[in-house]
């Protein structure tokens, strides 16, 4: 009997959240999976976040790849030797370009995907089936990427209640630099100089710090990779960042009236993203 | 019969939750309140938040000063001539020093404070009575003030469920400037650079620029005050800031093994901090 098998490499939240609702939601019957740290193998394995673990032969109808984005084109490249032609391969890297640059090299049944759901937790037993729905998944595929390998894998995230996005890599990295990594570098800027200073300062920290500075527990391997792969983005960002915040420190000596203009402007437009 | 009396002005978040926990925690038996914005008096009224409007002539016991920190002094000055000597007074400003730079014309019953508590919301539908438990509340006193009248003001704090410091104003400045100041400017930078991309960036917003940027929601008036009040640590923060920002741009390039060292040790500070 034919049971459709998604194989998962990376076990870790993401993974662990797409093997869950790939099962879940039907897209397959079995999840086996790979993980580097046999910890969150075992881990995923107990938990029953993947069914077992993906032995050398054991044949898949799909792969999702969850691992920091510098390993992600050396498994694209070894698993073609492992999985048909037809088998779609997706990664759920946070930067799609460096990746990209490589495109030459890269199949046409690998599809780049980056879903915009996350938490500050990490490992398999943070994974949830739950994670995608509400969330936007961008899809930002290669010059070699089959079309129709991209529908059957955007058919997965819809399933998974994610919105996706087709959307080219370099955009893709530029928004996202704005969005989500040069937060992630000024949440871990500012907790290191709070955690530089001495129990005094951490003692008057408050819910505010907290919510703001949440993200800087993230998997520091992932940052790693993210921080160095979006380097570009996340200059330039700094830099846009930089000017606004001399704005706000020059109104502040010279127009405290045009600062409160401004930061009720800022204020209004926060208030109307969902929370 | 002598029913002790709170006046409260400003009757928001926080003047709102003090009104509240002073009456829940038995420091006072009414409350009083005034307000610039006549709606939130009534409102504040309606809900319960404060017994009734502080009119003219109503004697009270304490006075709870929650304004926007550059109308403190002016209110305390006013209040002189309102209430006895020995009626304590305590604003719940968040930046010290500017305020104290008037020592010279302080009274000795008017006790520096601020809670490190708060929230994005505003306004008195958001009081709490609840607000100040397991937080800290910070004292700094001016030369001028009555230590009696210090322990008493402390007093109540700790009834509301807070831990007291005492501390020097340019120091709380200075740490605030890092833990809660900075965070804000650099929120509402970020936010004010998403609002400039247009809709294709906003789209892409996940939970943790929902996190980090929560703080952006915060009153303008408030915030406007405690950028222009604490603006000399707010650069001197900034430019800290920026040159570990520098150092994680820096290592990504040249030593991506070292960033992550440096991120490891930022993610185990920040999950030593309780969320």
């Amino acid at each position: 009997m034919f049971v459709k098998t998604l194989g998962v490499v990376g076990c870790g939240l993401i993974g662990g959240s797409i093997a869950l609702a790939a099962k879940k939601y039907e897209c397959f019957q079995r999840v086996v999976g790979r993980d580097i740290e046999q910890n969150a193998l075992d881990f995923a394995c107990e938990l029953g976040v993947i069914d077992s673990v993906w032995q050398a032969g054991d044949e898949v109808d799909g792969v999702c790849l969850a691992v920091p984005t510098r390993h992600i084109a050396e498994h694209v490249e070894r698993l073609q030797d492992e999985v048909a032609e037809s088998v779609p391969i997706f990664d759920v890297g946070s930067v799609k370009k460096s990746l990209l640059g490589r495109n030459g090299s890269l199949p046409a049944n690998f599809v780049p995907c980056h879903p915009i759901a996350g938490s500050h937790k990490s490992g398999p037993a943070s994974a949830d089936a739950e994670l995608f729905r509400g969330n936007v998944c961008v899809i930002a595929p290669t010059e070699a990427t089959d079309d129709a390998i991209v529908s059957e894998v955007a058919t997965w995230w819809r399933q998974f209640g994610a919105t996706v996005h087709v959307m080219d890599a370099a955009k893709h990295d530029e928004i996202l630099g704005v969005t989500s990594h040069l937060p992630h570098v000024l949440a871990c800027a500012a907790v290191d100089l709070v955690r530089n200073q001495g129990e005094a300062t951490s003692k008057l920290i408050g819910s505010g710090f907290r919510d703001f500075s949440r993200i800087a527990a993230g998997n520091e391997t992932i940052w790693r990779d993210i921080v160095v792969d979006n380097l570009t983005n996340l200059r330039i960002g700094f830099r846009e960042l930089s000017a606004r915040v001399e704005t706000i420190f020059e109104l502040a000596e010279e127009d405290p009236t045009a600062l409160e203009d401004l930061l009720r402007e800022i204020t209004s437009y926060r208030k109307s993203i969902n929370d």
